[in-house]
């Protein structure tokens, strides 16, 4: 298929090069050029503007936050005035449900179609075409974009007809996420001002009733407190949480485990944590316990 | 060796069951004399009092909670009274880490050895004799313990000098599992109410980041609304929480997300959920987000 | 001094009331104009648009929101388009922090003077002129309006220069006084619960220790479980908390009570209670205890 | 009326004084007689033993916590082992309605009489005789104890026939103290991190709707951050939140604030608080917030 890919950070880049490699000839844009021209060499045009990205049967966005989105897809040169009739949008970032409701309506208002298809992965798997797909739009829109998601991940799971509903399943996932960072944190907090090590405790947990990888790698994090270098930032942690916790609020479903949550990141960033990976919410607990790290 | 067993319900007569199968000449005893009689078919003496049951060179614990340790254990008839110099006592009941310091105290003054092993594994688990035994106390006592730990579980995991802090262990890992029905509480009550079938998000979920069994189990009870009849009654959870803030209190740490689970056992309990399991603590959140029931 | 004032609620036709009163030649708008029309006997006169609103000195805007104070002040039409060079837009409707600023910048760039002077006190107070008046604004501007503040209240509290400081101050008067009706929901459900008369609890309280007004008011209401019809209705008590949360996330200052109080708020509108007075969430307590009224 | 006083603590020592100075003949026993001495010169008789101060027909005991007041009852020096036929024990400390409960029950058996009367008020209000009490019991030993209560305070408020409503009432009005400093702490924060004055702040608030001394005095404390000397140190504000947590959680009402509280009061106690007024606990939401005192 011809395909646009707007939005080259690590996650991007990598789903535009598996797009490639799988065939489907890939015009890319990104804010800053030399990201893009980086993938000329695997065969991607490179767009010097979003428009140009727009002109085949799909394109891509994958971009930090809704301010990005937003940016990208709105005024003149914006996907919205740009992409064909019956082409397809599709929005891979990690965006508000209410924006993806806007972006659903605004796309069938141009006569354009729009899937929402977050994805859940690091960028190790999204090299290796092993993300997750998370999809949701118009039936035949998924029909028509499923080669495309193929190229970049294992599985994809169509959630429903509401693109929206794509959104809502990722932030959800990431609050579930966030919550094992916490509960850990908790958890060890306590046993280690007991006694016990924590990386002996942790050994215990994944090894019986908790060997979900995620156990491993954020116990394993937390446990070590080695919150630097950052794999997923703690403000864009707290961006996920916020954005479900304003879908709760949209749909009035109070989340009382998000809003703690939310305070904890909160509580990271004013002192001085914006640098830090996400797991260092999990590090809070120690903190207000009073013990102090080895370190 | 020659070892007695106080308590069996669903865990203990697994447990000794197990014992009897390794070759250990095992005197059992339960309140309920019926319980330890049908033990007898399976080589086991059954005892009439506490007293006879701790003739050996250890003894099992396996009781609903502190008061019924306590019971068992103090007194001219108890354990503590009638118990060998060096003999040991295993407690595997999930007990208060206060009761467990207390204990460890008591046997040694009266020259005796106490060790502190409680398990994690459902009734299923007991019976195929694949226990996860989380234990704690001195070198020596561990050791001679060991065989034992060897015929009801598949792994023995030494925690610490300190008996107690096999019980901080334990109750940590309900605190989790806890945490674990809370989290996927909120995230059904918001997707579901966001138009998202909850088993297919489940199945998203535990196809992806959220592999471990407890989260297909309680999941999947969650999202059928199947609270009855209870696996693990819901005051029992109430019960492990509110040892986990009494040792977090005890330790100075505070643990918020043990706090709002309290709170949610406390709903739960207040609105007549003693008779279901404790996964209906994920099912808090979407009543409070007036989901009704299909059902 | 010639004014005009838009939004004539139950909170504004009273100040407008008193602007009249205190001799201030009063235009004042209304998007239902028949409210505007009842003020005419007492001197008003009615403009048909917000344009004709905006000759004067200042002009007052006293909405419901965020989205009704932009309505009147951005477009063609609006405040800022028609406000004169030096003339004072004074805001007085309880709206976001960051709406207050980027209202203070855009009326500074179009040369006009911008306060903000959210008011303390229940329709009674406006309409006796006893409001309470925090204003916040270049002291120029908060000077030349200081005639119309005493025309309206009983004493105004500068606060700041920056115009958004007043709203701050707002917001967390109102967070406040949602404290107060969440701990004595609380106090109330527990010492019911625990065969205490409710009105009676009060009267030990209020005599005692909180004298002040508002517990005697708030408590009254939680007591009586009489929740309708509503002072101040429970969505907008959710908007307050909402905003106060707002303004802690820009500033990064977690603000857990706040938290908890939306997390009541949320499941109050999802359970019904869009109509309720904002002291119904002071009755959640009791409704979690499982405790049923007499009525 | 001939009467005992045990415990003379800064409470205990004005509340004797004043049963004297009404008249009443009263022996004074204190667990470091020094402290009873000092009452010879207003006329008490000192006791050596605890059982000396049983003798007439009522005894108060003013301690520090459950432990004490066990202490003083049990055994046999204690209360309960000397006191006369139909005399009355008035437990006028601050203790669990649980043990108020038992203490009910074993006088009762005892052919004694027991009220539970606690007291609002500071040390100043204690020596004025301007105290309130909160009185529970059998009528007739209400009726009976009134006259001594005349002699403390400045009213009593009869709640219930069960003496253990009293203590109920005491620890609800303790947690809607902590509840007060803990929103004026998140409050503070907030509009301080805003560049608001804390102290202009708390003008606004006093002068308008806060105008209870309760607010007056935690507020300034806060605003000064002056969390010595202590005037109720931080660990006994934690005790009654946690004897509060405890009645909710025997009469099976969730208490989400009083959660938030007792996490706040073990964050403080772990972080080196427990020399530190509880009104310190107002200062924790800014210390989250990043924000570093002026001192």
């Amino acid at each position: 298929m011809q395909v646009g890919f707007i939005g080259l950070g690590q996650m991007g880049v990598a789903m535009a090069a598996n797009l490639l490699r799988a065939g489907h000839e890939t015009t890319v844009y990104n804010r800053t050029r030399a990201k893009a021209e980086a993938l000329a060499s695997a065969g991607a045009k490179v767009a010097d503007r979003i428009a140009d990205a727009c002109r085949g049967e799909a394109v891509f966005t994958m971009l930090a936050d809704d301010e990005a989105v937003e940016a990208a897809v709105y005024g003149d040169g914006g996907v919205l005035a740009n992409l064909k009739k019956s082409a397809i949008h599709i929005s891979s970032s990690t965006i508000s449900v209410a924006l993806s409701k806007r972006l659903a309506a605004d796309h069938a208002r141009a006569g354009q179609r729009y899937v929402a298809a977050p994805v859940f992965g690091r960028p190790e798997a999204a090299e290796a075409a092993k993300l997750f797909v998370v999809a949701a739009g118009e039936p035949d829109a998924l029909r028509s974009a499923a080669p495309l998601f193929d190229a970049i991940g294992q599985r994809t799971f169509p959630v429903s007809d509401a693109a929206e509903a794509a959104n809502l399943v990722k932030l959800s996932g990431n609050f579930l996420i966030a919550s094992v960072i916490e509960s850990l944190g908790e958890a060890m907090a306590l046993v280690s001002k007991g006694g016990v090590d924590k990386n002996q405790y942790l050994d215990v947990m994944t090894s019986t009733l908790f060997g979900a990888p995620i156990y491993k790698t954020y116990g394993k994090l937390i446990a070590d407190e080695k919150f630097e270098p950052p794999g997923f930032a703690a403000p864009l942690g707290l961006k996920d949480v916020r954005l479900a916790l304003a879908a709760g609020d949209e749909l009035q479903v109070p989340l009382p485990l998000a809003s703690l949550l939310r305070d904890r990141f909160l509580t990271l960033l004013a002192n001085g944590g914006d640098k830090l990976d996400w797991s260092a919410v999990g590090g809070l607990a120690a903190k207000d316990a009073g013990s102090t790290s080895g370190r």
